[in-house]
């Protein structure tokens, strides 16, 4: 399908992006059959073809208004695109989850992606694994957070979530201060710092991963565009795991999508006295979600037979482990299981600190426990 | 079966409790054919029916001591008694599952069981829930143990456990700092204070609850003893809750014989920072345990469709409440829900403490969530 698209196709998309709300059936069905300039100038004319009932009234309050042409040159502006279906880097098979008949109504292909970075969006689609949570985060949520972000980097993994407050914000952090991939997706335009206060992290974002969305230049979220774009989350995404989560948090939302769309769905546990784990236990406990504690489990959702192999093999950075971490880390063999006295031992460490430490590093991947014995992974 | 023993049939009972190390399906089955009287006199005299051929191998060592009397006078002088089969308070019910051919080899039925206390054996046996888990038990542990325990006693449910240090001990002590029953199955003579610190403890128990034992007074604890005596544990429990359990923690020994007796299993998740949590998330996510978060789940757990009435109904002790608990306490009306705003205007609390207050009030069963909004249980 995909060619390289001319100015007039990639205006005619723009023009469709914006003329009604996303995701839009009609346009969609309109668009496949007349291709999208002709779709569009049809919109624009007001002379839609018999078999296409509700683009009228869905592009009735916008049809007149035509920014195309502005929103593509804000997007250039700011290093951003427009991805269409017909351009090679289209994550044509992770949206194709989005197309079954009984998703389409509430979610649908989106018709295109304004996409902002250096990331390729296939790719990133393909690799992301969602790390998704409260706003609301406490700190053991955060923790856990960066503590999956940087282990999943390290094992090639893009970390995909929503650029908000809390666990996504920590999530997408995490994975940049391990020099790794990841993808905002937004409830609002690509131009847009949303929220505020994360002005320069989506800025970092941008900068080295992927900031994407339905929406054109300059829309500002919304409640109904954040369940919109939550569905973009999980179909972007291999696996979809819920680090925190209150009893009505919008995490629930996503899962909900990851489910609807055959995307594995983790659940962190906490503490039963934490109100953010909550929703987390709630999804376990009625079977929705599976119990993940750290980056095996998680990566074992995503790849249950080790399928996906992302190339780079498996060095996994030690440069963030703490100073107990790195004499725990020297003292484990190159090969083969070593007892917690024996680390004890040969890392002059006392045995409750060997044992925190390797609690840290089981939830961060660098070592398995092995029958009682660890060994690095 | 029931009737009121002589002493010469109790001795007989006490002298084929201590003959062979328990439990042993050899003198059971023997004791079965002839009754304790003649069963204990063909021991002693070495000769022993055909049909029971492994009866004389079992008892060689200690076919000649003969302390049938002295454990007896011991236990009465202790407050502690010797409860059989044939006995009114023997919890044949419970203890039924243990005589599955499949369990048989390593578990089987005691023959006896030696308890102190005012305690009814067959009542608590019948309306005990096990919390169990790790020595080192961490303070999160300790602190869900206690709420758990304090819940449990206030809807009328025993507090089973092992009279160990960590979980064992803060259940225990949480269920008499109630008010309410609870049972202590013990790997060694109920005369003995193992382990040592538990001395006033166990005392405690045997004041107001019950300590059980398989074993004659004056048995020391050892290590296949703890084994056998988990069995017991399990069995004499309508459901078994994992509190906390790391990697290789006796608890999952007591675990495994709940599955293995068709008790319901539940854990209680924690930290995956936690090494304490480790073996809880692992049946969680094996499928081995549910996860249970309070005290509602947990009795969800051991009584599933309320089928077990204990009677008192619901009123539940607020004695244990802290002062802010006590202030969301009182906040909430008598019948229907609030939310967590109105809690905080009329308690006169800051929204977080309000939060914080009910994720506590809702584990130790206090509080109930209700689509976003909080009532009284």
């Amino acid at each position: 399908m995909s060619h390289h698209l001319d100015d007039t196709e990639r205006r005619a998309w723009a023009y469709l992006a914006r003329v009604a709300e996303p995701p839009c059936a009609a346009i969609e069905s309109l668009c496949d059959e007349l291709g999208p300039v002709e779709a569009a100038a049809a919109v624009r004319s007001r002379s839609v073809p018999a078999g296409h009932p509700l683009v009228l009234e869905a592009t009735a309050a916008r049809a007149e208004i035509d920014t195309a042409a502005e929103d593509l040159e804000i997007a250039e502006r700011i290093g951003a695109r427009l991805v269409t279906r017909d351009d090679a880097e289209w994550p044509g098979w992770p949206l194709m989850s989005l197309s079954q008949s009984d998703t389409a109504a509430r979610g649908g292909v989106p018709l295109a992606l304004w996409v902002r970075g250096p990331g390729r969006l296939d790719d990133l689609a393909t690799t992301g694994i969602a790390l998704v949570g409260s706003r609301a985060a406490s700190g053991y949520g955060e923790q856990v957070a960066s503590s999956l972000a940087s282990g999943l980097v390290a094992e090639n993994w893009t970390v995909t979530s929503g650029g908000a407050y809390g666990i996504d914000g920590v999530a997408h952090r995490g994975a940049l201060a391990s020099g790794g991939s990841t993808m905002a997706v937004m409830a609002c335009g690509i131009d847009r710092d949303y929220p505020a206060g994360h002005a320069r992290l989506l800025a970092e974002i941008a900068d080295r991963g992927l900031v994407v969305s339905e929406y054109p230049p300059g829309t500002t979220a919304a409640k109904h565009r954040f369940l919109t774009r939550n569905r973009l989350v999980a179909a972007m995404s291999a696996a979809v795991v819920v680090v925190e989560a209150g009893r009505r948090s919008g995490a629930a939302n996503t899962a909900a999508w990851a489910r609807k769309l055959g995307r594995p769905l983790g659940a962190v546990p906490g503490p039963v006295t934490s109100a953010t784990s909550i929703g987390c236990h709630q999804m376990i406990a009625d079977d929705l979600a599976v119990l993940v504690t750290g980056i095996r489990s998680v990566i074992a959702l995503a790849a249950p037979d080790g399928a996906v192999d992302n190339g780079r093999g498996r060095t996994r950075s030690t440069d963030r482990l703490t100073a107990d971490e790195q004499r725990v880390h020297d003292a484990l063999p190159g090969r083969g299981s070593v007892t917690i006295e024996e680390i004890s031992f040969s890392a002059g460490l006392d045995i409750p600190d060997v044992r925190s430490a390797l609690a840290r590093m089981d939830v961060s991947g660098h070592v398995v426990n092995d029958a009682g014995m660890w060994r690095l992974s």
